[in-house]
Parts: C-alpha cells; structure tokens; sequence
C-alpha cells in the first residue's frame, strides 16, 4: 500500500462558477483522495502525524487537479499547429491523411508517441481522449505508452471506411473490417491496461462523412454490445453541418443518435453548429461537447455558444485538438477558450452597432474555463478525477510561481481570484514542477 | 571596435506577404550589419574567413529579426494578465491607477522595471515603446533600465491632467506642470541614453479622456518644437471612439491631428474604431497604429480591420499591451493577432448565415504576423531594425528548435513555410537560446 499526505495550496473549481483557493492537507492512499481537511486545523494535524510520508509544498507553489483533454489526434503530433490556413478538407487530404498512414510502421509510432505523451503530461495533461490511426499496431503502441508513462487516457482506435470521404491510401477495407478491427482494439487495450484502470478503449467512427451507414451502425451496435464509449466529431464546420443533412436529412446529432452513437458520456468534438433541438438531444442522452478553442477558430466558421451549452444541460470538457491545437496542454487553452467567448460576445465588426455584433451573454470567465479541463470534464468523461477532494483518484498538477523564466510569479496581489487568473492566463508547462495520475509522480521539471 | 560573422538559417519577412529562408553569413561591425551573403556562396566564404570572430548556428537553431513591441504600459507589469473580466474604466480606476501611482515610490520602479525588461528581452522583445507613470523619477529608472540591459526603447512619461478622466490622487496637477515635466523627460533621457541611440524618449498623452485641451495642445506644441516622437491611445472601444465625438464633435484620430498630436510615427494604440476616412488620415500623416491582440479581445468590442488598414496605406505594427497583454512577448501575440483575423473573418455565430458571419478577407497569415511584429513594426516606428540586411542594426534572436520541454522540435516538415508557421505558432521563451540588440548579446538561456 502507498500512502502519504500533502499540504498545498489548492485551487480547484467544483462548479462552473465556484473557485475553492485555500491551503489543506491532502491524503492519498493507493491514488486514491481518503482525506481533505483545512490546513491549521486538529483534523489537518491529525492527517499529518499519522503520515509516514508527508510533504509541504511552500508558499511559492500551487496545487490543482490534472488537465483532461477531451479530444486530440495523437498521430497528427508531427504537424501541430502547421497548414491552419487551409480550408479543413484540404488540410486533411494534403497534409493530415498521408501522415497518419504513416503509422503503419510501427517504428514511426515508436518515435513518436512517447514524445507526445511525455510532452502532455510535462504541460499538465493528466487525462487525454486519443483519437489513433486505423492501425492496430499503431494504436496498441500509443495505449502501451500510456501505461508505461503513467498517463490516464482513452485509445480510440479510428474507423473510417468511405469511399470518397477517405483517401485510397488510409481507410478501412470495409465497414465489417473496420468493425472487427475496433472490436479487436477494445480487448488489445483491456489486455494492455491490465486492470489498472488507467487507460480504456473508445469506439472512434472518425465523423460521418469519413464513414459508412454501415460502419456507423455497426459502431453503434458494438458500443451498446460492449458498454465502451465513443467518441467522434459532430456538426464542426459549415460543411460538416450541411454534410449531414444532405445525406441523412437529418442533422449531424440526430444521424449520430440514429446509429445509437449518441451516448451517455459520447465525446462529441467541436459541436460548434448543433441546433438548440441538438444540444438537447445531447444533453438527453448525456453526452458530450469536446470544446476545441483553437481548432474551432481555423475549421469551425463560428465560436461554440458555450453558456448556452451549459445552460441547456449539456455536458461539455475541453479539448486541444492536436494537430490543429497549437498550444499543446490543454490548460494552455483556457485562456483562449475564455478569450474567444469574449470575442464572441462583443462581435468582430465596429461598423455594426454593438447591439447587433455580437451575441449576448456568450462570455465565460476563467473559473468556468479551468471548470471546463478539470471537474467539469471529469464529470464528461465519467471519470472521478478533476477535483482534489475524498473519494477521487489523485490526478494533481504543482505549479512553481517562481519558476526560472516564468511570469506569474509576480503575485503580490491581493485576492485569491486575481491569483487564479494570472495562473490561469499566464502559466506555461515552464511553471510546472510536478505531475501526478493516479497517486504517482509521473513528470518533475 | 567589435565585429564578427555569424553563419545561420535565418527567417525573414521583408514584405507582409513574403517569408525568405535560407542559410545565410551576416557580417556585424559595431552593431551594424555591413554584408549578408548566402551560405556557400564564396562571397559568404571571403566574409567568414576576414572575420576574427565567425560563429556558426547549428541545424536546430533559426536566427530571426529582434521583435518590437509598439505598446506597452511599463508600471502595469505587477497585475499583467488579471481583471481583464472588468470594463475598461472599471479596470483602470480600481487596479491600474492605484498601481501606477505607487510607482512615485522609486523603490517599487527599482524593484518592478530590472524584472520587466529583462523578462521581455527573455521573450524576443528588443524594441519597446513603453508608457511610463506620471513619475519623473520612476521614469528615469525605466530609461536607465533600458540602456543598462541594453533594449532599445522608446521611454514615454505619461502626461493626464482630466479632472474627471483621472483619479484624485494620480494625475498632473494641471497642464502646464505636466507638459514641463514631459519636456524635462526628453531631456533627462537624452542625457540617459548618452549618444548611443539605444534609448529615446516620446511624447505621451495618455489618452484624450485623461487630458484637457490645454494638454493636448501643449504636447502638441512640444512634439513639434523638440522633433520627439508621440504615442497615445485612440478610438480603442466604442466608449473611447464616442466619447470623441461628444467632445471634440470630431472622431479621435482628427482631434488627435487637431491637436498637433498626429505626426510622422505616432503610435496609435488600438484604433479599432477608427472609420475609412480616419484610417486615410492616419496613412496620410505617417501614423502608426499599434495593433494589440489580445488586448482588443477585452477591452475593445471588436477586431481590428487589419488587412483594409494596410490596403489604405496605414503603418501598422504589432504591441501586447501589458498589462492587458496575458501573452508577455510580442512575438507570441503574432499567432493571436493571426487567429483573431480569422475569428473575423469566419465571424462568431452559426446561426447567421455564413455570408452575413464575419468580415470578408480580413484574415492575415503567419507571414504578415510576423512582418507585423518586425519589418513592419521598425518601418512603422522609424527605427533601422526589423530585417537582418546591410545597413540594419544587428536586432536578433536565436531560436532552439530542440531546447528542452519545447513543442516545435518536429520540424521533420518538408518546407520552409511549414517550419516557419510552426515556429511562429509554438515557440515560446524557453525556446530562445540568445538575444542581441545592437549587435550585442543581451540575453542568453
């Protein structure tokens, strides 16, 4: 048995509107939280001198729960952030396709998965959705790697069967192959987890238009066969969202929903499109907005109207999107995704009157934001992390306010919400000292 | 006298539509570039074997033009990046002024202004143009800053006398004693910067809201009579761009003309607002509008019309607008003045139709950003840097693409135009290996 305790300052958000900021002791048993209690308390003391391993950390660092990206390409790593220019077809068929199906040798997901990993957990990503390629080596190699470096995830590995919405030379051969070959995937990476619970498979129909009613179908069966979670794209862009009336004549959601796709705890990326009609649909059946700020801002044609979201009960999380993620971590990026709710809400254009710029009330602040990567997403993904406190797995990110090169240190301000907000805003993977999944140290700057 | 060659890859932006890369030889004589040859070439040959002191980049490390931040509020370092939630007023009379007016303690200027510059140098920043606070003394310390870590700056003692634009307890007692110690300013500068060229003052009426016609005028007055260069805010919200016409019964950009104010160079912060025919103005005059990102995503209700702006002729040149800048150096604001171009563009709200979204070709690329930030900023301001070509002074940066926890190391791309989106996308301070201004090393990782 691990145990130990830890006294920290702790920031943490159990509601979209709520900040806790405060110091406590922590205890740890096994990666799991036992117990929580206000430092300078008996309680407090009390967890400290029955710790046969206690830390305190000083006032110059900071402690939050893990990041949880809820949507990324992990084959794309290479091209992060490059071609964001280019309209989403082009980007995928030029640059985005050739490269994945480069993951058909296995030496290149050797090279290049642990660097992705590593490189997220060092930016405080503790939990990450992976979308993978289609290939089973590949993807086995990507869940390897999780494990190995201690990373919590889910491993989708990508169907996509369509004749035009995919390139001759990365598809699946068919829909039943496809089919197989996530079903295989799903017992590969129970096999590779082997009960830690760390990482889990997701079925990954890659979006409507790279698949088959068939493949689509048949995802959906194997979802409900199996009780493994989904995960895919829904209504991003202009063309997307028109894609799918077109074809199914119904939207993007309810073709998803159709095909038994639209889950409890389905990730659905980017959803930037979805009528008022869907996002009930999707918060009827408890699925998910993966909220991809940067990406959303080249490919989306729109900012998500993320309070609306959350006002009609739908679930949403935070996700990068790599490669069309640009800052790596998904902490990173909620600076941005309050920074474009703003942007949204005051409009683009000073010719228009402000009334009619904009769309109201659509700004969030940065308490929303850090809800939305951590226990906000937690309670996405079904999993119990994203808040540092009794009965949670200890998923915890230190931050170093004093840090070499950093630029939050100068905190000399007076309220816990303004200190938050420079953390927030400010922090990079530089400022992080420590990185914990599930009870372990998994990254030290 | 110092000189020696350097041999690197080097990324520049002569046009906003034109990226050069290649690997080039620079010969550096006492700060001035004096010859760049093409590597391999055997003139760039001759170069290096003439010099005593030929230093040669590796493969992993691009050398790029110093980048030049056109805006930015020195005493407003402290709550960089906090309350950005607020209304500007509201912001700027509960945190700003009250932290501005502590600078009349010149021990908080000794403690606050070493960590500024070095931490911007840090970043790649190595022109500023910076606000100061009403405070002569503070303001010396900041010139004498600058030229003691060897940044080149513009210094601007801020001048505000509104008795109702300006709090009680921070603002020159009238007109007349402001437009004194801002003509004392230039001198006191001057004598800082010693002949070196390095460190010069400018003219700085905070914004018209903070000044009196009487100071405006006055400044107007000084700009002309001592050739100083001014800076100053205009039409940055519709608040300010109303407030104008209230008063003047003119738009800001032609009271500033009026007032003498709108000269060669004037750096314009903001300018969101500003009509066609206030742009024309600004292009006509040889003003300068600083265009700041991230600020504008806050405080501005809307995006600068950036590409119309250069059509028109109007210099432009890129600022982060500490303390409103969350983003410290300026080079990593050009991927948010890139991506709220296209936020423009594409527009925010999916339920407008896609015609009636956002502002047609308003987007800019990585390119132009970069221009922006460099070519354009130092053609804007007047200051021979911003190209590493003959005749320039020798303002650079070194960047790493392997240093350590960096993201931008899959360069494994197979253009230039790629590595170089990437590089302008990703990199961050810990990226930078060196820094030179003036052909001196002023910072080193």
């Amino acid at each position: 048995m691990s145990s130990f305790t830890v006294e920290a300052d702790r920031f943490q958000t159990p509601t979209p509107d709520h900040l806790e900021a405060g110091r406590v002791v922590i205890a740890v048993v096994d990666g799991e939280i036992t117990g929580v209690e206000r430092a300078g308390t008996e309680a407090a003391r009390a967890l400290a001198e029955a710790s046969a391993d206690h830390r305190v950390l000083g006032d110059n660092q900071v402690l939050t729960p893990g990041f949880i990206d809820l949507h990324l390409h992990a084959p794309q790593w290479q091209q992060n952030g490059t071609a964001l220019d280019l309209p989403l077809d082009e980007w995928l068929f030029t640059y985005t396709f050739p490269l994945e199906a480069s993951f058909a040798d296995r030496a290149v997901a050797e090279a290049v998965y642990p660097d992705l990993v590593a490189t997220l957990l060092g930016h405080g990503t503790t939990t990450a959705a992976y979308l993978s390629s289609v290939h089973d080596e590949a993807t086995a190699i990507l869940a390897e790697t999780c494990v190995a470096q201690g990373q919590r995830a889910f491993v989708g590995r990508v169907a996509m069967d369509h004749p035009t919405g995919t390139p001759d030379f990365y598809r699946d051969h068919d829909a039943v192959s496809g089919i197989d070959a996530s079903r295989r995937s799903i017992t590969d990476i129970a096999a590779i987890d082997a009960g830690r619970g760390l990482v889990r498979p997701i079925i990954t129909p890659r979006f409507a238009p790279a698949c088959t009613d068939e493949m689509l179908a048949g995802l959906g069966r194997l979802a409900e066969e199996t009780g493994t979670l989904v995960q895919t794209h829904c209504s991003e862009s202009d063309w997307e969202h028109n894609y799918a009336f077109e074809r199914f004549g119904t939207s993007d959601t309810e073709a998803l929903d159709a095909f038994g796709l639209l889950r409890e705890h389905t990730l659905l990326a980017h959803a930037n499109h979805v009528r008022p009609s869907d996002i009930d649909l999707i918060a009827e059946r408890g699925a998910v907005i993966a909220h991809c700020p940067i990406s959303n801002a080249y490919f989306a044609n729109a900012v998500l109207p993320l309070p609306d979201a959350l006002a009609r009960g739908a679930r949403v999380g935070l996700a990068t999107d790599i490669g069309a993620g640009v800052r790596v971590g998904v902490f990173q990026q909620i600076h941005d995704a309050v920074t474009f709710s703003r942007i949204r809400q005051d409009g683009v254009d000073a010719r228009k009157d402000p009334d009619a710029r904009g769309v109201p009330d659509a700004a969030i602040d940065t308490v929303t934001g850090f809800w939305l990567a951590t226990a906000g997403a937690a309670e996405a993904a079904g999993l119990p992390v994203g808040l540092l406190e009794p009965g949670r797995r200890f998923d915890a990110v230190v931050f170093d306010l004093d840090a070499p090169g950093g630029v939050i240190r100068h905190l000399a301000l007076d309220d816990e919400a303004r200190r938050f907000e420079k953390l927030v805003r400010l922090a990079g993977p530089h400022d992080i000292a420590e990185v914990w999944v599930d009870g372990v140290s998994v990254h030290r700057r």
